[in-house]
């Protein structure tokens, strides 16, 4: 592995922590205790703690942009020191470190992995392990061991399948689909988990409503610039979904529209 | 122009998206996909959303201490999907690719490009483009590209102006300076348009009065522990302005006062 | 130094300018500008503007997992423009460069200095000098020359002493030991001083009792995850002290307790 992977080695971290946390600083100096050519990118550390669906949505949105053979350490770990797994898996061409609490199931809904190992090698972790930071004891080493060749096979036994969280579905009927805000992203746009495939046959022009609570707005856009400001428009984002913006401001906060809710199309 | 260049190639990042925003995060997956030597710099992601005349400060004040050949993509875009221009612009020793909204005229009122193209060739940019993510889909990957040594005459045609944003002018008359804050910084300094430069020859000691609203203060002084702690102060800061400051508080916060304040210096 | 150092020098950054300050960016720059090729890690820059105490701790808990020869930079300057010194220090097998006001005193209470050098000589800063902002103007370019291999012996004179930040000292009698919260984490854990060496022979067991304020709670558990969810519990943590944490909340927001509360474990 090491051979094909071009230097630098490529670990990125997704956390809960906070920004200027200093538990991210630690793990980054294990990292380069072990590996001191990695180069280190942080996808975000402000995951809302103990959020493993915000983390999985971050996460996988977040690596496909990512070159193959990038490593990603994701530590969004509420039952640290409980019988959760570590896992490493290997999705696409890519390798992740994460508890096995959901965090990966996403991605993993996209690309099923060929290669999951639980991580109980000893041998590979600090020396000391404390009960409550295994992002810096045992996911930081095992990520830094892992961009200097290491066989991921090597870090414990192969597991079958990874642990799943539900994601909302998507109902398609005659002329109605009907989901879900599934994110707020930092300008307030609400993404929904409704995809442009799922958009195909719609109209875009006035002949179709899309509603989320109170809200209702008709037209699909191709963009924000379309519309006067203060407009709430719907439009597909840059993650090809269906979002709903409001012109120039922050719809999550004009509207109360938060993760969970409804959202429907119909024409 | 590769040959010239000292590798890694420095790529800085200037945006609205907000603290560990996964938006960030694609930016530099892209960046990293194309360029995996690129060494990445944040310079900041919390220029308020949309505010383009904060963001052409954050990145004039910024840039002008990274080395020759560093190159910068700013990203505050609120026309993005409108025929607003993404340019580049080699300023100085340095180059930049931003939307042409203003977000560079601060650097060039200082510097005159001595290069502006309009960034026009999909054949440098991602093959997929969303109406809403420029800076991901376009500027990434042509800022990628330049760091490998790409022509930037290959981006498209030339440009004879950027767009230029009004910036507050200081009136100078007999004994009097008005100009106004232009600046909170992250301590809560008033930072003023009001250069070094302009106060030559301006009294430092209790024969000038430097208001600004309700407020006022004698003397400029050298630094903030000339004074007891409490104490409204004027200075010139860490950028060669004057600034008001409360020593050891927020000024901003204490006095209320924000951007586009009203300064006056007498004497 | 330079031959034995390992490229690429690594450059860690602790101040409290604040998330996505431009300050920190100039840092950068001039790092960049002097050795491009060093390696940048922020520790923290969400350190309580001016509070020398918190920033001393988040540097030392960060510090120690660092690889040997990081280099480390440390702005906490409420006194910039003051008669307070400078310093380059040389702790353990690592360097630091920072104000002299008590930052350096707590990792210097584990482990003596080797070296303290008073950083005088211009030679090695920006060619013009704010009068407040040292960090960017002296520090940063001090750092960058290190990195470079300068001898630290040639930034000024020898110091024999750093200046010392009291530490709360924590009070062990029979059946009872008192000290107090030091840090509160980004997840609103309460982290005392309080280490596990103190706690040899303690029972763990309901047979103790941690209180704190208005608070107790009965036995030392391993983990947070060992009882429900909203329970208040006491727990040896990453950085092997006591802990106080509410299971799955924020302990100080919920329990309105802060850094300086008294804690007092008895049995």
């Amino acid at each position: 592995m090491a051979a094909e992977r071009r230097p630098p080695a490529i670990i990125t971290l997704t956390t809960d922590f906070g920004e200027g946390s200093r538990y991210v600083a630690a793990m980054k100096g294990v990292i380069l205790s072990i590996n001191p050519d990695a180069k280190l990118v942080d996808v975000s550390h402000c995951v809302p703690a103990h959020d493993i669906r915000a983390g999985a949505i971050t996460l996988a949105e977040s690596a496909r942009w990512f070159p193959p053979e990038t490593i990603h350490i994701a530590v969004i770990d509420p039952g640290v020191g409980s019988d959760r797994r570590i896992v490493y898996a290997r999705i696409g061409t890519q390798h992740f470190v994460a508890p096995d609490n959901g965090l990966l199931s996403r991605l993993a809904s996209w690309d099923k992995p060929s290669m999951i190992i639980s991580v109980e090698e000893p041998e590979f972790w600090l020396s000391n392990v404390s009960a409550t930071f295994h992002g810096r004891d045992i996911m930081a080493p095992v990520a830094a061991r892992l961009s200097l060749g290491l066989n991921p096979e090597r870090l414990g036994r192969p597991v079958e399948q990874l642990v799943v969280l539900p994601w909302p579905e998507v109902q398609q009927v005659a002329n109605r689909i009907e989901g879900e805000i599934v994110e707020v992203d930092s300008f307030g746009n609400l993404v929904t988990n409704i995809t442009k495939e799922m958009l195909q046959g719609v109209p875009t022009n006035e002949a179709v409503v899309i509603s989320c609570e109170d809200h209702e707005t008709q037209g699909i856009f191709a963009t924000y610039s379309d519309q006067p400001t203060m407009t709430l428009i719907a439009h597909v984002g840059s993650t090809g979904r269906l979002e709903l913006a409001v012109v120039d401001e922050n719809a999550s906060a004009m509207l109360g529209v938060r993760v969970g809710a409804p959202v429907c199309v119909c024409w």
